[in-house]
């Protein structure tokens, strides 16, 4: 079942390991078939070398395997709370890639410094609070999902425009219109990571961009008045 | 039509991915043809293991298609006015090179720390001051260009010494006296502003190298008296 | 004698160059067979791509050859130390990976910031005293096994739980129930010293993070309620 | 002429893109044949992966071409400096290898930090004053050995125990009793320079190791006691 969506899924976690994204099996990517209400997700702990359509998992939006010989990833539970919060996404993806989670791990938000974060991140990539012992305890995984949520919430921020978060201590989590989207934004989120550190050693004082700028590059790719790529690609986001 | 000129444009082209100065479709290189007044660039958003001579965009001095089937870069118009300001240049081309861009995000020129940098910049490598509202709303790439010629007209820099420049907030541009060269030029680049962050990490108060270290090394490779390379080599600039 | 052994300590060290966690002949791994009391591990200064299964020694646990025409890894006395008095691991591993030796050139211990770190690696790993000029020149490799227990045992460490250590101005080792996990473990600490050193660059004030959160990661991939990976799997710890 | 030096010249040569030690040509190596007092050296600005055997240039003490079509490294005059001064080694490299270059344009000699660096430097790598005018416009590139031989002499430096150096501004040169252990030497002295740097932001107070460490790790590998590597390895240094 599920085949196409199954072939993505697939597709989009062999990215990872293409751009030097995971080491190990620190990373997952799921895409839903809004339709049927399934997500289609990587197995846990399978070696990317290895993965094979077959090993892919589809479980319902309560998280039972509907299709799959094999556990589904354990952050299963964080994919479907994001799914069922953000109407509009269609793939998820959490790594650990080291710059991203070096601002997870130091707690801070990623502001936009640049035209390389504004093509796709829309404003500051924030960093969620810790999570408290109570919420660990009890469903650590969902509430890494709700504690995105409420930060997106709280913050009054689109995820359609604002396409990833940190948690803190953790890791990032990103997400697109489908499973390779995600994983486009992961890599892109790592790249903004990486110069952002650089930025404020450069220039510890150094403000974001300008809202003007932000506006004109994110615009530029994204909307009804987007005029970078061609008209009708799949690049063009 | 201008297939040899083509022929190189794509070639450059592909040295960004093998130079790994590019994430995605994060970069684009062109060429012009003096003579004709005609620039060949790199499509929009079209990777670059997918990119073929035939997908290359010709464009006249006032950015019209004429020849190709895509869309031409959407900085095409930057690439425009460096040629038309800077008339002894023949390739120009746009990264977002992680190392170079954290300088242009920092909004920090970058001083000549070493012979690398003497060996191709001939000196302090400038960062433009940041575009205004009115220039980013109006027409945001043309005004790219002209804050940097604008950079060089008041700052006295010549371009042909000084074959690139940090858009501050944004990214490199660099050029040469062909696409060929003005790759290798962003490579360089990327290099000597890897070093010069490392060099201020460990030596915060270093002066730039004297002028006359710079003067030598420059001069070693560039000029009547050049001695570095062979008589006739390409690569002896 | 002791093929499998061999074909497994061969393995795990090809790993280290695969995963480009040594220069040149930098590192070493060995394997021991508890039942005869032997360890299998690489000879000394041999270059990884030349490194064959016949190529390894096995010594006994006093450090004689007893199979094997070459000389065995100069840190065997280390190796051995490490196997007497951690009676539950079966591989151990040295090598002076960049990320890892700066902490332990650094005389830092590297605590848990995050949940990379808390996979593997229950709480703060530790960095040894320096030794002392006696026990440098009097029985250098073993005096270095030596510290390492010391620093477990006046720390009260479990070195299952803690499958690593610095040894201070010198650089890591690491363990695991065979060859192979103590190569994965090793690769883990790279990792997890490399983020490290960028969070404390974006944070220096930031505390580890709370027990209960590396609890939950810890005992999600170890122990009696491990839910992490198949059930079955080898890549489950 | 010189066919099996020419030979190991070559290999030499090409190991510096192997281990990542050069961009475009920035690099050079040279070995010596101490009988007939010629030097086998890498033509100046000819790509790594263009260089044949009989693009090497022989040239004699005093920097004549004797053998080969091109022209010599346009270092060739430091080369041949360190041989003059140096009569023990063998070979000589020259690159701008990124981590040891910002040390050099930082005008930081390397401190001994750790037992990768004792293991083939024994203290800490030097950097050289900064030339004066009169000395790079009259013959700059004698005066940049002669400046090397001056950090050794005053210092009391013993160029086998120290087999590398930092020329303050510029880049490091290194050698060994020929071409390929120069060629080793200079892959340390990156992978030390980087690792120091690392360590400093760790702990910008530490202290180098102490003597004793250097003195054991040092010897271990070198001269008539030492016990690293097999007994008749090409590796054993």
């Amino acid at each position: 079942m599920l085949e196409a969506l199954k072939q993505q899924v697939l597709e989009a976690n062999l990215l990872l390991p293409k751009y030097q994204m995971v080491t190990f099996t620190w990373g997952n990517v799921s895409g839903i078939d809004r339709e049927k209400g399934l997500v289609v997700i990587k197995p846990s702990g399978i070696p990317y070398d290895e993965l094979k359509v077959e090993d892919l998992v589809v479980v319902n939006q309560e998280g039972e395997i509907v299709d799959g010989d094999m556990r589904p990833s354990s952050d299963t539970a964080t994919h479907l709370a994001l799914y069922k919060a953000f109407p509009t996404i269609g793939g998820v993806v959490h790594t650990h890639s080291p710059w991203a989670t070096s601002w997870a791990q130091a707690g801070r938000s990623i502001p936009a410094l640049g035209t390389t974060h504004a093509d796709y991140y829309y404003g500051e990539i924030p960093c969620t609070r810790t999570l408290i012992k109570d919420e660990i305890t009890r469903a650590y995984e969902l509430e890494t999902g709700n504690v995105i949520i409420e930060t997106f919430e709280t913050g009054g921020i689109d995820p359609v425009a604002m396409p990833g978060v940190l948690v803190s201590g953790h890791a990032p989590f990103c997400w697109g219109k489908d499973a390779m989207q995600a994983v486009h934004n992961a890599v892109v989120l790592e790249e903004v990571a990486k110069m952002a550190l650089h930025t404020y050693q450069l220039n510890p004082g150094i403000d974001p961009i300008d809202q003007f700028l932000l506006d004109k590059h994110y615009l530029r790719k994204h909307g009804a008045n987007a005029y970078y790529g061609q008209k009708d690609s799949k690049v063009n986001q």
